[in-house]
Order: C-alpha cells, then sequence, then structure tokens
C-alpha cells in the first residue's frame, strides 16, 4: 500500500485525496499549523492525520503538494526541509519556471521531483477532472489513481509541460472571464449596457451567458485567482508573449476580491460598479 | 433626394454607401488621392465619382467617415477645412473620447456629428451588419438606411454611445481572438498544443474551433486591428478599467501583421512560430 502526504488538504487537495484513497493508497495530512475548516475536510474524506510535516514526511512515498499558487515554493522549501526522500508532485497552477524552482528546491533536499497541473473542479465524479504529470516518475504517480474520480494523464514532456497546459488551459477559462466582466463594465459605465446584450444576442449568442456565469459562478473565488493570474502573465512573458492580458485579468479579479464571503451573487451592475466606479 | 458622400470607398464604405443608394440616397465619392482598388470598388457599388473632397462637402448633406481608426481625426479635419456645413457622421472603430476630438473637429469646421458604430462584415445581406448612431442628427441619419442591407440603430445616448459599444463589441471579438491566438502559440512553445487541444475537446468544446477561425478568417486583416486594439485599450483607460488586454491583442495582432498579402492562410504552427519564435 503506498502512502500519500497532502500538503495541505484545502477544497481540491482534500478532494485529490479522497480519489487516491479510493485507488487504494493511505493518504495522510499534517494538522500541524492548520485550522478548523482544514480539518473538517480532511475527516470528511478519511484522511489520517499524523500530526506534523516531519512525521508526514517521514511516512509518505509520495507527498502531493496543493496550494494557492503564491505559496508553492515555500510548501516545498517546508517539505524540501524534512530532508524527505520520496517523490514530490506540484500540483499547483504555477508557471513552468516557477515548478523548476520548485523542483530544484525539493531535490536539494533528496526527492525525485514531478511536475502536475490539475484541470477541472475538485474531482467529486468521474469524467470532469484530469491530473496532469510530466518528468520521470510520472507513471508510477498516475498508478495511484487509476480507477479514480480523477484521471491522471501523463504527458510525453519534460518538467513544465503539466504546468504548462495548466496555465494554457487556465488563460482562456480565467483570461476570457475576466475579458467578459471587464466589458460588461465598460458598457455598464458607458451606458450601452442593454444595447451590447441585444447585438449579442443577435450575433455573438453565447456571449451574454458566459459573462454571467463569469460573475455568478466565479466571484467569490476572484481573490484565489490573482495568483494564477500573475502566474500566467508569467508564463506568457517567458514564452516571448505578451502578458498584458493576464496582468489585466489579475487586476481584474484584486478588485473583485472583496465579494469573498458574499452570500449572494452580485447583480451584474454591482459587479460593474466594484471594477469600474 | 439626399446626396451622402463617402470618405473613403474602402471595403466596408462602398458596401455602405450602396446601402444607402438602395435607400435611394444619390451617394458621392472624391477620387483625388486615392488609388485603383478604391476607383473598382466604388465603380462596382454604383458610387458617382465628384473628384474632389471641395465638391464632395458642396453637394453632400451628409458626409459619412468610413476609415481606418487612426485617420479618423484626420479625415475630420479634412472635412472641416471645405467648411462642410451639413451632418458629419464618424463611422470608425474609435474611441468615444477620440469620437468627441472627431466631434469638436467639424463642429469648429460647422458642421452637425452624428456618432456611428459599424458591427458586422461589410452589409452585402440583411441581417448581417448594425449602424449604430448616438447625438442628435441621428434619427434623420437612421432614415437614409431604411429597408437596406445595413440595420441603422438609434441608440438613446450622447455623442460617444455609439463608439462605445462598437469598442465593446470588437473588445470580445477581437479581444478574445487574440487571446486564443497567443494562448496556442504558448502551447504549441511548450510543446503541448496536442494535449491542450485534447482537453479542450472534453472540457471547452468551441475554443479551438474558435482559435482555428481566428488564425484563418482574421490572420489577413490583423493589419487592420491595430489601431482598433489602441482605441479599445484607451476606452477601457479611460473608464478605469485595465487596458492590457487590447495592448496585448494589439502587440498579437502587429505580429502578425506580415501575413497581409498571403494567399494561403497559415497552420497553426506557422502562426505560433510568428508570435512566439
Amino acid at each position: 500500500m503506498t502512502t500519500i502526504g497532502i500538503v495541505h488538504p484545502g477544497e481540491m487537495g482534500s478532494a485529490v485525496g479522497a480519489a487516491a484513497r479510493a485507488g487504494g493508497a493511505r493518504v495522510i495530512w499534517a494538522s500541524a499549523g492548520r485550522g478548523p475548516a482544514t480539518r473538517k475536510r480532511a475527516d470528511a474524506d478519511g484522511l489520517e492525520d499524523v500530526d506534523t510535516l516531519a512525521r508526514l514526511a517521514r511516512e509518505s512515498e509520495i507527498i502531493l503538494s496543493v496550494c494557492p499558487p503564491a505559496n508553492a515554493p515555500d510548501v516545498a522549501r517546508e517539505v524540501a526541509g524534512t530532508r524527505f526522500g520520496g517523490t514530490f508532485v506540484d500540483g499547483n497552477a504555477i508557471a513552468p519556471a516557477t515548478t523548476r524552482t520548485v523542483g530544484e528546491i525539493v531535490a536539494a533536499g533528496g526527492a525525485r521531483f514531478v511536475d502536475g497541473g490539475i484541470i477541472g473542479p475538485p474531482p467529486r465524479k468521474a469524467g470532469d477532472t484530469r491530473l496532469y504529470l510530466s518528468g520521470s516518475g510520472a507513471a508510477a504517480v498516475a498508478g495511484c489513481f487509476k480507477g479514480t474520480t480523477l484521471e491522471a494523464v501523463v504527458l510525453d514532456g519534460p518538467i513544465g509541460a503539466a504546468s504548462a497546459i495548466k496555465m494554457a488551459y487556465a488563460a482562456w477559462t480565467k483570461g476570457s472571464q475576466a475579458l467578459l466582466l471587464a466589458i460588461r463594465a465598460l458598457a455598464v459605465h458607458e451606458g450601452v449596457d442593454a444595447a451590447l446584450v441585444a447585438e449579442w444576442a443577435r450575433s455573438q449568442p453565447d456571449a451574454t451567458a458566459r459573462s454571467e456565469r463569469a460573475a455568478s459562478a466565479n466571484i467569490k473565488k476572484a481573490w484565489r485567482f490573482v495568483g494564477e493570474m500573475d502566474e500566467i502573465a508569467a508564463t506568457f512573458a517567458a514564452a516571448g508573449l505578451p502578458d498584458g492580458f493576464h496582468e489585466a485579468a489579475g487586476e481584474i479579479y484584486r478588485r473583485l476580491a472583496g465579494w469573498k464571503d458574499t452570500t449572494t451573487p452580485p447583480s451584474m451592475a454591482e459587479v460593474a460598479k466594484t471594477l469600474a466606479p
């Protein structure tokens, strides 16, 4: 039985842990420094608390890092500090260059590094979510998720490939949603929103629904997307492409971050007012 | 019979002139300084050549400016120089602030100003294309296109409203297409394009087709979009919104400008190589 450590069981990490358990692994986490929401999720998914990161590193063959993009290097440093000698998988939404840095950090601590990128929602039902993996050791990690709600896909590419597909994918989904929200805000600001929606109904039939969905589905998560937009912008810049799309998208999500704890999604007029007062 | 002057009969202007003729107007143009391609289009659409801008201004009740965005203020200045005293309609893809500048230029010359924005292809068949109009005098201009292939829509808004809806509309169509081309270029650059297309087939079923269409349908027009992206970026900035989306889109179209005279659309691999060598 393979033991997999999850750092840390957020909404995504806990569901990934549950999938690994369904695949036959023992899945552990370390509660030290984590809050009650994390414990509640980990308990609900049957993850075993081993208290400390040191013990988690000692008992794991594989450690899977699932955290906000900005924290990924720190999480890697903490794990490297334990001299973890197994396989470290970074599953975060980070630029290929950031991934390579994370890989160097954990390799310096003695671990083997596998690049990962998760596309889709927390894997609660089959067909929704893919874990892309690249680098030597990817196939063994993929094996842990066989037959589970998380489909592992091994890419024929180096460290950085799994991060790159995640970046390219989110560049469209989250980038186009930020663009649509900015456009609706512009139209409201200029007094032509009703005319734009009427024109879209005739010639861009999906645009209005996409923009409404961007407001209703994403607004509470906007704060989380800011760091991811920074990573996408860095990915574009490293490839010699303009980083302005996602610098702008990051600014849109930054302005919407205050809706984090709203209980009802705001109207488009409220979103517009937040973006262009 | 109303006489309408078109400055100048490009692909769009000539088709708009043809629609105005179908609506019952006499439509004139001035060949001085124009090339043989313009003459060919104007002749084909039955527009009457009055040789000079001075004579065009003398004989027109309405002058309609249809030109590249960067030229709009110069065309307005030329018309203002004739002391034209009729109605000047700017139908170009320019920012509301640029439109207001154009309005001041032609008003100083003695003309009444109407703001216009054309959405859709050159109006060759009914239902494809709208001419949005705003400002006092808009209804009279709209009347010239009644029952033609160009549907005129009078907005209940000030000078700037018609330009604003055009900017908001193109911000999505041309902005999202530039974003998709940049994403495909990134994916090719990182060696994950096939994987991205496979993922899109499962979870973003329209993204691949949209990106292919952006390459095949737009590549010859990319050079023309650069100035329009500048105007959209200025529109966003004036509303207090981030201008990075369209600064980046302008850069994408600038890099693709060299495909202007291609006889066959390039492959996605060629587009990618142009964008991120």
